[in-house]
Formats: C-alpha cells, structure tokens, sequence
C-alpha cells in the first residue's frame, strides 16, 4: 500500500469511469455515490444540469409579473409570467456585476430591477436600464439568460442545458390526458412545507421508488395506500391480498376509464426525460391520501365528480413524484443540496376557489404527508450513515418490490455513462 | 514559487511520507498532522482501522440481547451480547441496502430487525428473514459482518481490521490481575457525559499523557492527585515533594501488594497495542478522585475491602485512559469526528448493587472530571487554534513531564511509517 | 468531454496562472476567485501575509501591559504595548507546544504567560521562564516570533511577511499630515461590532469602493454623504448636482485648508500598499455621519475646531476604510474568514474625555454605521450567490462610478500575478 491509498476514499476522479462501468445490475450503488464530494459535483453536471428537473406548478405565477425562485444545486432560478402571459425562466443573476435579482421565494413585480445598482428588465428578461454605463454601452447585449422551460398541464419543468433532451414531448403528449382532468393550473397551492434531509439525493429518490418500507414504517400513509400498488413477491404470505388488489385495479380502471380518466400504466423510467403513471386504488372510500382516507377538500377538482377516484400518480427521473386526486394533487420535488443533504419540498394544492376552513383544513391535509415525509427522512439518514461504513457492500434489490428502485439506479448510471462517454 | 503553492498547504499527498520521516524527536509534531484533512484520513486508516480501540464496558451489554453501538471516524458499530452470553461486535449496517441496523446508543433486543424492510438477523448475526427477494436468495452469504472484539476484564476493544494486532493478549495477560480485583463485570454505569473538543484526537491524547500542565489548570482534580505522578524534573523547587511522593509510593505498593493489589509501573507504550498501568496513591484520605478525596461510593468494588487503595491508571494507545479505585471507575475513550474535533465520552462505574442517592450522588462522583474535562477541553483547543499559525513549529518536550507525550507521538509516528511502508 | 471534467469546478490548481491572465480589464472578476477554495488558500499567500494589513487603532492599547489580539485567516496574532511604551506584534502562539497564549480580544497582563505549562515571556516577547526543562535548554532560542507593526498615525497595521512592502513608508508619509489634526491617539473606542457578511472579502471590498448603491440602499447613510464623491456619470440626469457638488467641494477644500486641514485627493490605489484619501463635504450641516447631520459628540477632536469639516475619508488594500469627522472617527477592517464568508469590525472612536451619556450617546454615534453595513452585508451576500450561477459572466464596470472598484480588482490580480511569477 502506498501512502495514496491513505487519502481520503475517492481522492482521484479517474475512478468514476471505472465506477459506473462495474455496477452491477439489480444492485444497490456503491459508496462513492451517496459519498463522494466529486461526484456530487458529477451528479450536478450530467444529471442536473442536463436533464429537465421539476421545480413548481404554474399556480404559482398565475397573473403577469408573479414569480417564483429555486435554486438547483446552487444555481439560482427566476420563473416569472410576462405581460403576454408567457411562463418563462431565466438565470436569477444581474449581467452587471452578478447579483441575484430576486431573493424571495415568490413574489410580484413590474420589472425586474436588481437591488444592487437598479439595473432594469422587463419581465421577458429586455435590460432596459443601466445607469452610468460608457458611451457605447449597448443595453441588447446584456439581457437576462434564459433558461428552458415547460409546463406540463402546469407542472413547471426547468432544464439549464443549452440542449435540453428532445424527449419531453414525448412524456407530455402522454401525459397530458392523464393529468388534464384534474386542472392544476385552476388550483391553488394550499400549502408548501420544505424539509432538508441528511442524506445523498440518489437515496431519497430510492426510497421514493419502492413501498416495500411502507408497511413497517408509513402507518398514516397505508391507512389509504395499498403497499402491493409498487409491486409484491407472489411467493409471500400475502399473495391473496395480492390478487384481490389486481381485482379492484382492474374494476377501478373500468369504471374511471368509464369516467374519462385515464388509468393504466405507463412506465417509461428508461428515457432520459424517464417517467411513470398510474392510477391507483385507494383503501377504504377509495377518496384521498388522508388519515380516514375521505376528501380532505369538499370542492373536486376540474372536471371530476366522484370522490373515489383513487390516485394517479406520476413519477419523474431525476426529481419528482406527485398524486393527483379528486379532492387535491400533492407534489414533490427533491433538490440536492450537498453530496449528504438534499432538500425535499412538498406541495399540497386545492381547488383555487376553495376556502381555507370551509371547504378544508390545512391540518387535515397535510397530515399524512408530512408524517411520512419526515419517516422517510429518518430512513434516508439512517441509509446516508450506513453506507459509510467499510462494511457497505451493493446489496440485492428485490426483483418484486424494488424493480422501479433497480430502475432509478440503472438510469442514473446510463446518465453518467452517457456523460462520460462525452457527449 | 510556482501557483501549485498556493493551493491548500497540504494539497499533495506525497508530503505525508516526507513528514512521517522527519519528525524530530522529543518534540511535537509539525502543524499538518493537526490540521491536514488527508492526514486525518490517514489517521483513521493507519490508526484507526487497525488497531485495538477501547469503546466501551462490558457491564453496558450484562444481559443477552443488550447492545452499544459507538462510531469510529463514521463507521458504525453495534455491540451485542448473544443468547449464549458471548459480547459480539457488528458492523452496524444491513446487507440489503446499506441502512444503519440500530440508531440508538443502547438498548436490548431479541433480534437485531432493520428498521427500513424488516430484514431479520439473529443477536449472533445470522440472516433469517428477507422478504420478497428473488428465488435462490441465499440468507446465508448476507450474515451481519463481524468486527473483532476483545473484553479484558470488563473492558471492550474493537479492532475494525480482518488481521488485528496480536499483542492484545500481552497486554490482557498483564492487566488482567491489575484489574481482575475491581470486578468491573460486577458494575454498572453510573455516568456518560460526551463532549467535542474543537481539536484533533492527537491534541486530546498528547494532553492525557502529561500532568505538567495540571497544577495551573485543574484545581479539583489535584486535590486528589499528586502531580508527581505523571514526572517532575530533579531539579525544579518541588524536588522535595518529589522524594517525599517516591516515599509514599514505595510504602503504599508495598501495602496494596500484601492486599493482592498489583500495583507496580508497567509501561509498554511503544508495542504495536501499547499501553502503561500503575497503582498511584492519592492525596490525603488516599481514597478516590473526589472534591474532598474520599470515597464517592460507600459500596466498595470487587474483592478491594480497603479504601484508600489509591487509583489503578491504566492508558492505552490509541484512544483511552482509566482510574480504577476502591468505589468506583472512570473511563474515558477518545474518537475522532473531523480533523478539527474530536469526540470525550466519559464513563463513570459504581457496583452494581450501590443505590443513587443512598450509597452515592451522582454529582460527587462526576464532579472532579466534569471540571477537568472542560478544562481540558479548553486546552486543546487553544492548542489547535496556535497550531494553525505559520509561526508554530514542533516545540521540545520536557524530558521530565512530557516523557510520556514523546512516547505517545513516536507511536503515532512509526504506526504511520509501517503503514506507508506497506503491511 | 473526460470525466475530469466532471470534478469540482475549479480542482486544477493549473488554472490560477491562466485565470489571472485572462482577465478582462473594466470587468467584475471571474466566479472561481469568489467560490474557490484553493483560490481563497492562495489569497490568504499572496494578499493577507504578504500585505500591510489594517487591525485596530493604538488607543486600543494605551498602557504597558495592554493587548488586542486579532485571527488573520485562522493566524493569531497578538498586539502588545511593551513596557518601554512600544507597540510590538507577535504570533500569538507559545514556542513550547504551540498554545495560543491569548484567548481574549483584549485585556491587560504583566508577563504573557501561556495557559498551557506557564512557559513566560516578556512584553517585548523573550522567554524568561520554562519549567522542567532539559539541561542546556536555552531560553533565548525560544522568544516569541515577532510580526511587523506600523503605527500610522494611530492606525495599526501588521504584515505576516518577512519582507513587508517597503512603500507603506510612502503612505504614512503623504497620509500623515491629513490623519494627524485628528488625533487619534487621543480617542477612545467608543463601541466595536463586528459582523460576518456571507460572501468573499473581495465582495465586501469592491461594495465598499463604489456609492453607485448607496442611493438605493442607504438612506440613512445618504443622508449625510454626498454619493457624488464617488464619481458619476456626467451625462445623467444628476449633472447639475455632479456641478454644485464639485463648487462645495471647490469652497469647502479651500476654507479646511486654511484651518490646517489637508483636504485634496491622494490616489495611489495602484501601489503596493495602495491607498486612496480625499476629505470630503457633507450633507446639510455638514458636521457628521449621523442620522441628522450634526456632531454625534460634543467634544471634537484633536485641534479641530470647526464642526462642519466635513469628512475625511482613507481607503487602503487589501482591507480597510475610515472616516475621520470633527466628532468621531468611523473605521472598518475587513478580515476574511473563507471563501465565502468575512468578518467586518467596525470601530467608532471619540475624544477619549469624551463622557457617554453626557458627550455622547452610542446609539447616536453608532446608528447610520449599523444600518449601512447590514444593507451592505445584504448586498454581498445576494452577489455571492449570484456569482455562484453559471450564467454569470464578468460584467461591465461603469467607468464613471465603478472606476475604483476597477482598481482594486486590478491591484488584486497584479498581486496574484506577481506572486505566481515568484517573489
């Protein structure tokens, strides 16, 4: 052993190539990827700064002039609508000397003046006004940087590439008439809660693929949600719940199809803009993701009129899951912070004419999420601690309750692999 | 001066055979073995991966199921006492996807059962439960991965290497009769105060091996201990109390001995598990490291039926020290967190039978090292402050009161050179 | 693209040279010289110890015995009037085992003696006592290494270097005769804050040399200072004000000057020691920079008669300002922590016979200070994550009222260069 090996784990970069070459398929990761400071970074470059990530719902800027900041791994966003009613994104830094422009997270404005010396956008990002500059200074050269920016049935996605993946489309031309019944853009966000997690963003989004943890640690989440919805062994005690759930998925679907609400299964996690959707069952009324499994919101939304109409839920790579119900839609989104801190904010969204303490209660509907969220948080932080020991080794996934985990992990190696390969 | 100097003063690896070969003895060390971040990693594989750690008492896991867990530099380990009454060691880390198995310092369990999907293992480690994984699983090649561990009478280590260094079993052949007659399976802990001190592991044990500094900084813990003890130089104005202290030793070894006290120096800090032992008298009533020198336990230990028996000290490198006196023990490990912090936990023991409140208090017993360690604590991390100047430079050691630093030091120093040399 | 590239952003040391080459002369510098941390390593070599730093004033240690320490980019350094009434510098580090020897900010001692072993050095740093040391061991081998100070005028700065920049000479000769009526000496500090801004030190520079800011964000400051003085446009709407200010400052420069008030600008911002003064007039009363204008203490300075003489106003590199007024003195040293964070301690001083309560409130004198640099901490922080972003790009100065934000970047990068090109 030479005095090399005594530096920290992954001192030299040159493993990651040797890294994402030897995963092993139905494996979890090494390491080195919930671990590594440089591959964080890695992370950052080919998955995040590539790909198109969730960051809000078009509910937020719903008049000329609201906006809405995020910041994506240090790399501060303005979402902001125009006076034409464009939803459009932009680098939140002032061209003169860098200063972020807005420092809220949402707000309304006029133009978009930096605070620092008062220079001047519209809100289509035209610099307008820069005082004191030289002769010749020449305001059409130093407008905002855009950033790309799709709204998908108003969920808000941003990509900071200049070459964002074509394959977009594809995703909203398949899941548009799953999500258009339920008419985000005339809802409201009911409320927003941000929780940061001590662990890797990859196990936040690994524990997110699987439900095999639920029954054992989601006792809020289950009173609604069938764990066999993510997949069972067939060989296990619990076969014949397994196949009295595939009897109501396949009544449920019949009758919700009935309704003009789409329901199969769509699973595309392998694209590079990767998704999956379903629409799923719910335990007991059938209703919502509440405690006593009943509407947490007395108005429905859109065009849907019966309560029963389970979830459909809709899953993204690298970033996002959201259940869209009849009474109300919760949607996440995973924000990496550092290589052991990730940032998970959820928002609850109701119809927008429904009335806090009429028609519903802030308390009741977000009662479930937040419980689970922060038991996941404890299994995440708990996984972040023991994949640092020497001990670590990839375990087995299991092929009936952990496919979509397998899934997840596959892509983001053939992401990495893909950005090594050069691209 | 080219721009690599600039970088971070110990950006390059290649220094730390260089540094290792050049150290001066009889004088501390050079400042990048406090500060570096790669020697720290260093540290924790050359040292801490591959030696004897003292991590606890075996009186915290008395019953079958019982279990400890302690974090080495962020690897976790469980300690286990199985239903045959053996104390076993784990890495605490589930073989399925890598999540922390027992979050908890202590506790009992009948099997050890992960938290995240219920994979089951017996107290002897043995896989025995894994749902839904695929046909041909095998639970037999995912057993928990054992740790080596050792109990000298009563006294846990850990050793986190495959091959650990044999000479363990001198230094339990030697101790064992030192400190077989306070029984410490016999009690129970009364005590665990943690604390971080903002400075290296090496800073907090150069510390522990000299009481040159105690007579100006530890005034509740020189009312009990002689300063003598730890070296004096001939020639200071104290060589009168120096003469008169050799005079109590000889008399109080000769006492302790015909009471089946062992009570002789033994200083082997240099062997590879190295480590030192010696009977100390006390001051005054002889008796116990207390505010007023008696016994802070009315319950005396073991087969001891004397109480000014004076402290049995025994330190061992890497990480630990103990005074085992007539009524009770305190025990202390040292575990790094950061280059920059390093983790006191302080063990304090009375007889199992001894009652709160009747045969001791609590704040008695722990008063003289609650003070000491803060002041300690402050002490090191002056030092770690002072050594981040470009004006430190490795300082000379008195060869009266810091003979015991130098040995601590040249241990640390030739375990990085067999390392770098190759094992 | 190689997987190297996929490291942190700026891991290769290499690109220092060629960073500093490149930079474009009339724009905001590039984002790794205020993210990086090797960049911020090599800023701490190139700027902080080679450079006349600016730390505190000599009132601060008025008798024999009195000291001030202050942490240099984690280098301790301890201030000392020395009893023959001199003012000496030295690492604040013990020879022994590298102790910092003063915790405090500032106190009074006979001897320094280290807390650790008691090892004790005089005033003027010679060891004169070291417990149990070996035969032969030589107390005048171990004085305590000394730091360049120069008092200018009151003013202290030290330079970390062997070879301290020669020109300081210069400044204190031009700068003396303007600092002198004001008699620092002879004031006390009144109060002292100190606030840590989350940016780099370059930030919290740069804001400091322009007033293209103030008006937006300083209303309390703005009432009393004139933003003219820093350079406007003369084509913009403000033109008239640009004309009466420069006849007020025509009139005012002549009527201090024949009150012995040397009032004219020096700007030597280029130098080694570059440095930059102009005394300048005043809003309405034209006393203070106070809330409303007037004297924040009735007893003025030195041999200043006049109320209304407006301010004089000293800019230095790397890391200070001050403004001397008829009242009080304001002044600023700016002390970096890390790459993004920096200490800001602001130093307001008064005639030492000056009564608070009576002369003076503190709340008075300190108002228009505190609020400024609150907005002004703002600002830096919303550039530091602006800066973050990788649409950020260098951009334009003005070169009416940016032109000494421009010097100070080019001095830094003419420091750099001339370091990377060896010293």
């Amino acid at each position: 052993m030479n005095h090399r090996d005594l530096a920290a784990p992954f001192a030299q970069s040159e493993n990651l190539a040797g890294l994402v070459a030897r995963r092993r398929p139905g494996y979890s990761l090494e390491a080195p990827f919930y671990l590594s400071d440089a591959i964080f970074q890695a992370d950052m470059e080919a998955i995040f700064s590539r790909h198109w990530l969730y960051v809000g719902v078009a509910a937020e800027v719903a008049e000329a002039g609201d906006y809405l900041t995020v910041d994506v791994g240090g790399k501060p966003v303005l979402i902001v609508r125009d006076d034409d009613g464009a939803i459009r994104a932009f680098h939140n830094v002032c061209r003169h000397r860098g200063s972020r422009l807005c420092a809220e997270e949402k707000g309304t404005l006029g133009n978009i003046v930096c605070p620092y010396h008062q220079w001047t956008y519209t809100l289509s990002g035209k610099l307008i006004f820069a005082d004191h500059m030289a002769d010749g200074f020449d305001l059409e050269h130093h407008s905002l940087k855009a950033v790309h920016l799709k709204n998908l049935a108003g969920l808000l996605f941003v990509c900071l590439s200049d070459d964002p993946p074509a394959d977009f489309d594809d995703m909203a031309a398949i899941m548009t008439p799953y999500l258009a019944p339920h008419r985000l853009e005339e809802c409201k966000v009911a409320a927003t809660v941000d929780i940061v997690e001590a662990g890797n963003w990859k196990l936040t989004m690994e524990n997110n693929r699987e439900c095999y943890h639920c029954v054992a640690n989601h006792p809020e989440l289950t009173r609604s949600l069938y764990a066999y919805s993510y997949g069972f062994s067939p060989e296990s005690e619990l076969a014949r719940g397994v196949a009295e759930y595939d009897a109501i998925v396949k009544d449920s679907h019949a009758r919700w199809e009935a309704d003009g609400l789409p329901s199969g299964e769509c699973e595309r996690l392998s694209d590079v803009t990767g998704f999956r959707t379903m629409r799923m069952p719910l335990i007991d009324s059938g209703q919502s993701q509440t405690m006593n499994t009943e509407a947490a919101c007395t108005r429905l939304l859109g065009d849907i009129r019966e309560a029963a109409s389970g979830g459909l839920s809709f899953w993204t790579q690298p970033n996002s899951w959201h259940h869209f119900m009849a009474d109300h839609i919760v949607s996440f989104s995973v924000l990496p912070l550092t290589a052991g801190s990730t940032l998970v904010r959820t928002r609850w969204l109701v119809h927008r004419d429904a009335v806090e303490g009429v028609d519903y209660k802030v308390e009741n509907l977000t009662r479930v999420w937040n419980a689970t969220n922060d038991q996941d948080r404890r299994l995440v932080e708990e996984s972040q601690l023991g994949v640092a020991s020497p001990a670590y080794r990839p375990g087995p996934y299991s092929p009936h309750t952990e496919m979509l985990v397998e899934k997840f992990s596959q892509w983001y190696i053939d992401r990495l692999a893909e950005t090594l390969d050069g691209a």
